[in-house]
């Protein structure tokens, strides 16, 4: 028995989401054919992430057992060549049987993109949320600010979480300005439901001045998700980095100058 | 009547290309379906380039005669409301009567992107040929010159062009390196069907080392377009800028730093 590792990026626009669902095509499923293909048997895969339907991945992080004689390097090639276009494994390697991306990984990175509300630009649609930009940048931070730390995420997290334990830690958050696509990097060692999203949502009505600090902070002490607006929409969202060593601001720089999108075509090489 | 003239951009995939076909779904339809929905009235469209089935646009550009008294400023967004967001109209404004883009444009800018073979992202399928970027630039660059000039190029031209004249001038191709994306721009008077396309297949062989320049010269002069390895896949090219004013070196350098696709997002604001 053997343990693989693969790092996968995959545009979320066609997929219910990461996870293996009943009833609707998944990442999970498409990834596990194209390894019972590969190997003739029946493959489970292990991942980090579930991510939403909708949700990009730039670096979502799997194993899986497999008896197979493939080289570990060899399957990031061989999978590939038989997976659709809009998932690419970047990564493939052996590990120790030991090895669990879920038990090992340490926190994550998500980023959320912004877009004016009517962008000039027909290829920025599937990976922003075009919500128009004239943001207070300063009010921007200062909620921000809120949200990182230790808390009970309670008003947060989506109708549908299910985790008893609702406290999180929220590393950092970063809000970059851009001429045409604002970017909030979310750092932290666990999320619940529509945390992120609900986030970006919250921290684009501070940038049009509609939530102060303070508002904020009552949001959060209320524990009661029904004092949040609308969750904001998932093409917008992108797991960028997942973290197998302990979060620190070294950690978390080199993270957010990782590639994302096709707008960094020239910093897209990692392996 | 009036004289609209609109900056088009949009991202064809979805597209049998720009002009107005009997059977199959075209920008100019949805367009002109969109500015009959604002004005009431059957429009007709009148544009710079016809381009192929899945070839994208940054900067079409398009005239439209009307009795609405919509402001011109106003029709990017009105038509904008309602068309899909894979067209966007960029900028809008009233024109002299005597204002036809068809007669006063003096040539265009097309870029063709490259990438990797396995580019490990999923982000830039629907905009590259993701034929490797293995490259000798100096051959590719010697190759282009080749082609720079004023020629007949009937050997470049795809099997269905029926143009009688087949010389055109060709400004200049640039080639720009990169890590993940390999830039060809081709500024010119006029092009020929599957022009780009077909230089863009030459230079990468040429990049690969499967063509000198010397053999260029001679598929070149054989005026043959049999002599013509297979054209690169429409996917890679777009329409970038299309010249009003005489094309010269600082109007090229102009139109080449351009903003086009989602990853100049920090340039992408022009009007």
């Amino acid at each position: 028995m053997r343990n693989i590792w693969i790092t996968v990026s995959y545009e979320g626009s066609a997929y219910a989401g990461f996870q293996r669902q009943q009833n609707a095509l998944t990442v999970q499923e498409v990834l596990e054919k194209v390894l019972q293909r590969l190997t003739g048997q029946r493959t489970v895969l292990y991942f980090v992430a579930r991510t939403d339907a909708g949700v990009h991945a730039w670096g979502q992080e799997c194993t899986f057992h497999t008896e197979s004689s493939i080289p570990g390097s060899r399957f990031r090639m061989a999978m590939n060549t038989l997976l659709p276009p809009d998932i690419r494994v970047r990564v493939s390697r052996d590990m120790p049987l030991s090895f669990s991306v879920r038990k090992q990984n340490r926190g994550k990175t998500y980023v959320y993109l912004l877009t004016e509300r009517h962008s000039p630009s027909p290829f920025l649609r599937r990976y922003t949320w075009a919500c128009g930009l004239d943001f207070d940048i300063h009010n921007m931070k200062a909620c921000a600010a809120v949200l990182e730390g230790t808390h009970d995420f309670t008003s947060l997290r989506g109708h549908n979480s299910v985790t008893s334990d609702p406290v999180r830690t929220i590393n950092r958050i970063q809000i970059v300005p851009g001429e045409e696509i604002w970017r909030i990097y979310v750092t932290g060692s666990g999320f619940l439901y529509h945390m992120v999203r609900n986030m970006a949502g919250l921290l684009a009505d501070a940038g049009r001045g509609l939530l102060d600090p303070k508002q904020l902070q009552t949001i959060l002490e209320a524990r009661d998700r029904t004092k949040l607006g609308p969750t904001a929409p998932a093409e917008g969202l992108c797991l960028l980095h997942v973290y197998f060593e302990e979060i620190t601001e070294i950690t978390v720089n080199q993270a957010e100058e990782e590639p994302v999108f096709p707008w960094n075509p020239g910093k897209t090489k990692r392996s």
